[in-house]
């Protein structure tokens, strides 16, 4: 069950307000990689955990605290869409930032602006559950397998995703109000990427998974002889020298070994067997009608 | 520029023609972590990438590898959707298990079972670029950010959850021939898991990117006191003796400290501005009309 | 059945063109509450309809009606990615307005204006199934679940957010055409509201239906001590005043109550069951490996 | 900023696990009217609200018990998907209804049942942000306009629409334990409709919107002739009965009139402009190649 | 303007009712190929018709004749899903075919059936506009282009899919009621391919397009020298003796030529510029810090 | 299996960036009708090809090709996001196309052009798997339907769009880099339309399949009174003198006949059955509560 408190986890209020940048800020409320994309991970996650506790309790934890985070970063939006104070005036003119959206005499070059059509026809200076280019978020984007080691390097990822695109917006504006949130945001985003390659290391020493996943399906049923071998599909080899094609492989189990030059290890493609006629798809000789 | 040569990477055929296992194993294929899902991620990571050359290359030769992945699994659909010698036989005399469906004696038994009604009515017997739902593929499964760290972390991620789904379909099947098509499968996931865990290791050796992603924004702009806080938004402490609780960082730049009761950093909720009136919102008090 | 008679319900044609407006009007043919929206929803209300031959008379005649505005505002796009008269003049000279897009002197102003691309390249300066961001329209937005009063709110709400949209464009544009074309819509979407607001009044008079939806599922096996009780989640009571705090109940049945530090009434959240070890997921300890 | 107790807001489990119902379930949460959809709906409406602090109170409120019902339905979903103690020891022969599907000697029966693949394949026995078909919850199940009137209309349709699906699921099981949580939402979604219905009134009290949605638009800029007209555009009278055709508006303001017989108002359809040549569309007449 | 007329363009009712066969026959309705599409495709295609008379009235007859296919069509899966008179008599009784889901003594069997669960939850025995999968209709099945020949084709295909699809269904039921339907229906889908086909027959004789389209781009811009050949990018030369590869092209410009192997006419694929040290992208160096 | 070789297939390279550009060339990659599409759509046709050979050999080169197409034109996006020369030494101050972007003096103009904020935010200057308005590829895209010639109708249709979408681009740039790749695409699209044209004529020949699609479905079974007749359900008889009304039809089969008035072959549109009452739809009658 969950409370909700009426102070926000940190600032999120602009200098002023910006409708372009509100348009590509949109991206970290419901982008693939935005906050409502972690949330809903996060609580999926813990909710189907049948792991130890202490991984169900801080998935849970990590979880709400996204929703603080959707919270802050919707409410920038909205402000993002108002008009300042000074705007204010001009908007009983006309005018404004929005304003001028809305019929004043800057229409056309706030309209030229590209500003996203839908904050002012659909969420009428709202945020929107949607990206920078008006896709709305789905839950595609939202990954628990139950198998945490393969759902916490989704996480450490989602994270990674997440703050390069923090800090790309960042060199977006310079308004000092966003930077000064997004300065919050980023400090957690370099906790986040921390506490998953903390968790993941955890996991392996609790003896609970470890690479490759799912480590429990015995090795001995895989092809061993393809587990370790980097193949070339590529003329040049400039990839012969990295660390992926020589020396012990990171599970410990095998060593890599590089293919220059790899052969098709199954058969000649022969053709598939005839269609069953009542498809009515195109056969390897004429056919006489189907009959029903 | 790309070649096809007419030879399976490794087999491709069942034993025995399945309708419904076909319906499942449509995930391999087309789901969220399928096949297409880490060919066209490659491909577009290595035709973006701005990075040393061993990288790209690296990124386009197992790109080429996966486009031969998703050939067999198509052909192993489509094979497990045909009818076999003796259901051939069968099919004569309106059986089989595909030919159950067209109008069999068997027809109500085989429609019960739950094949995929598309496998009939739109592919007449042949694999879909969808997922065990029927969900189409999108490109959103496709992940190519610029930031190889960011994105060799999905690449694992997905070489897991893919390797997870392998294994879980495994045990949904005996057929000798897929368990052999899926025991190469498990392999080379094993060998691409160590490869992209591999290369993130070169990355960092080669001092081009670290955590936390991205290494080149200037840390000093993110708010440090909350950078390695682990923030507990739920009752009870289970997760104050994990790893992310506790210890230095795994950056190595700082160290966990677990907040039992995270404080609201930020003010008290305050109202949004008024609403532009020509956007007709609710305004927090009545106004006269607005005019046009 | 149905037929088509060569003349619009009303004019829609614009004074001048303007692909700009062309792009933000799209949103009344394509988008979530545009016509095709209710179009299709009340034609499938319609046919779907098991309940007295009024209602499904209705919701055909104004399903009708609404194929007749679908047509309207596809033509009023159109001809707002024309040229006008002057426009096609300097269109011979490689200006005009469609045609600055296509190469001639006004090329970049144009393409700054944020032309949707799709208008030139897809279309070729035809209207589009899509909304103001170029998002396809989908048959989620067709609600039609059988039970009338749950789909007559429905519609209350799809006229509603339609007019709401169409008082917004208004304020986008000062083309008399246009205006001229959106009073006409207006009018019709305030006959709407009125419609399905009667029709729900006729419904519960005719003993049909009544709150709560579905009104036929026996009351006594909902749990009653919660049916009728506000409960705040949030710190603050700015909400307990309301008239979903105080008095009876909408349906007549109950009483509210404001409840302002709600209990749970469920368990501690125990533990998940352990997870079958045949599907690889996290498991409470270490487990050996999953024989197959 | 929000907070988490490890306390269910009422029970969530299930006396036996049953996964066919756990897909049918999958309605209640991920569906276009589950508990993801209201939920993501008021929280949205909340933070974007600019009017009366008691109705963004309220709207933060009701979010915030959501996001609590969100969680119990995920957690039955997860229980239906695990074994009973008894079917625990049948699953050690390989056996119960979950491991039947890993392979048991009821495989076949197990399957045929039409299990959610996904459940298996992709989730592990957790529940997923998806409806009982499969299909991935999105935002635009999210409703939030900025105009209170128009969303909460919404909202009394997807407690109408949340509370009929409710009941119909009730149905299709006779699990107690399902039934009793089934019991306890009813009651609920009971109260959420009266309680929209109430804010309804509340807000047309206080003088803040009122039919026709948005009320605030200058009436006298609408075609007033066609405000009030119940159109027919198929054969037969039986509408010209209802309410919605005789009588005094809902909204006070005019007096409803059936109209048997419609005529097109606006022109004969002319033919659009001739296409720019450098579109390649199909023009009137042969055209000479466009020059580039 | 379109008009609606209470009679059904033929008959639309089963002997039967069949549920497992109403989930298949939405492929009909709500598929990519199903009548919504063609319905749709031929308006848009219709209302953007820039060309001659002619062709823009048969659009729009032939779009509203579809309109009454998908009503035909929606009303036969509703009946599919209601018990027969006998039914009925045994629905009281608890058992049925649609009866059975709700409740009855034979809910096991029915379930298991696979019906698809929305039928029941979400409309309540009507039917969706989806396909068989569940998947919901989206406008990227509507295609208008603007240029009639491109857009002629691809009715064609619509017709062609569409009639296949039909004749699949054909073989998975043997309800008298249905196929006399069916037999309607692919009777109008020889006539419509029969129709589009005779339509660019028309096209191409009036002179306003030809192959290749589109036929006005000036094809000396064209690199001629490849404009004619077939090149083989996989081994084997079994489709060298094809049509394809050999004798004048089919439109009467050039000649067929097959290049058994094809070279690369394009430089080697150089390095893509250093990325933008502000988007955080991997480097071919270590960069220092981008400082903002 | 496949390979790569590190050289394009043609040149990839503009004389100059061009952010605006890039955006609209997106439609060419990932939109219904780009390269991605043909891909994948051959790719299918040839893996689930259950025809002569030759067919299937055809469509896998082709379909190859494709694959570097794909590459060619990913390239070119790659490099319209990137500075020039010149603009790499305005970067330096803080200028450049895409420069500009991240924070330099021309900002506001170059976000004022209605750059793809994705490019920037979320692919660090790479192409992106989507249209021109930012809607990712999807699989509905993929058409293989196991009957060649419905496909190969759809694969003229495809060519056609395609190559009409790279003639309207072609005007929309001025390039010389980008007009030569284009030159050589439209060049490939001419023989592709040429190609299936071909492929049509032959596998008519071949005696595979005819008009109409499927051929090999009796076709007594079809209402064969309606096979050849065009009907007018609009006013106005201009489209009574095409070649789809008079004439011998395009199969051999039939005359064409044009009816100016049809009249509904089905009976009066009567009620559906009265709703299970377990579903709490809206009845014909007030019942009494469902028990359940």
């Amino acid at each position: 069950m969950f409370f909700h408190t009426k102070q926000f986890q940190y600032n999120a209020k602009p200098d002023n307000p910006d409708p372009i940048f509100a348009k590509q800020m949109q991206e970290l409320l419901g982008g693939q990689w935005g906050e409502m994309s972690v949330m809903m991970t996060y609580l999926f996650q813990g909710w189907n955990s049948r792991g130890p506790a202490k991984y169900k309790d801080m998935l849970l934890n990590t979880a709400t605290e996204e929703i603080g985070h959707v919270e802050m970063i919707a409410t920038m939006i909205a402000r993002l869409l108002e008009t300042s104070p000074v705007e204010a005036e001009k908007a009983a003119n006309g005018g404004g930032a929005v304003g001028a959206v809305m019929g004043g005499s800057n229409t056309q070059e706030a309209i030229l602006a590209g500003m996203n059509p839908q904050h002012a026809i659909v969420t009428g200076s709202g945020a929107a559950p949607t990206d920078s280019q008006g896709y709305p978020w789905n839950a595609r984007y939202t990954i628990a397998s139950g198998n945490l080691l393969a759902d916490m390097r989704f996480n450490v990822t989602a994270e990674s995703q997440g703050r390069l695109q923090v800090a790309r917006l960042y060199q977006l504006t310079d308004d000092r109000g966003v930077r000064d949130m997004f300065s919050f945001l980023l400090a957690r985003d370099t906790m986040h990427q921390n506490q998953w390659l903390a968790a993941i290391e955890e996991l392996e020493a609790d003896g609970l998974e470890q690479t490759p996943v799912p480590s429990n399906f015995p090795q001995e049923q895989e092809m061993s002889e393809v587990a370790y071998k980097f193949m070339s599909f590529s003329d040049g080899q400039e990839s012969s020298q990295g660390r992926w094609a020589n020396g012990p492989s990171k599970d410990g189990k095998g060593q890599f070994e590089y293919v220059a030059e790899p052969q098709a290890m199954g058969p000649r493609e022969e053709e598939l067997a005839q269609v069953d006629p009542r498809l009515y798809g195109t056969p390897k000789q004429p056919l006489p009608p189907a009959s029903s």
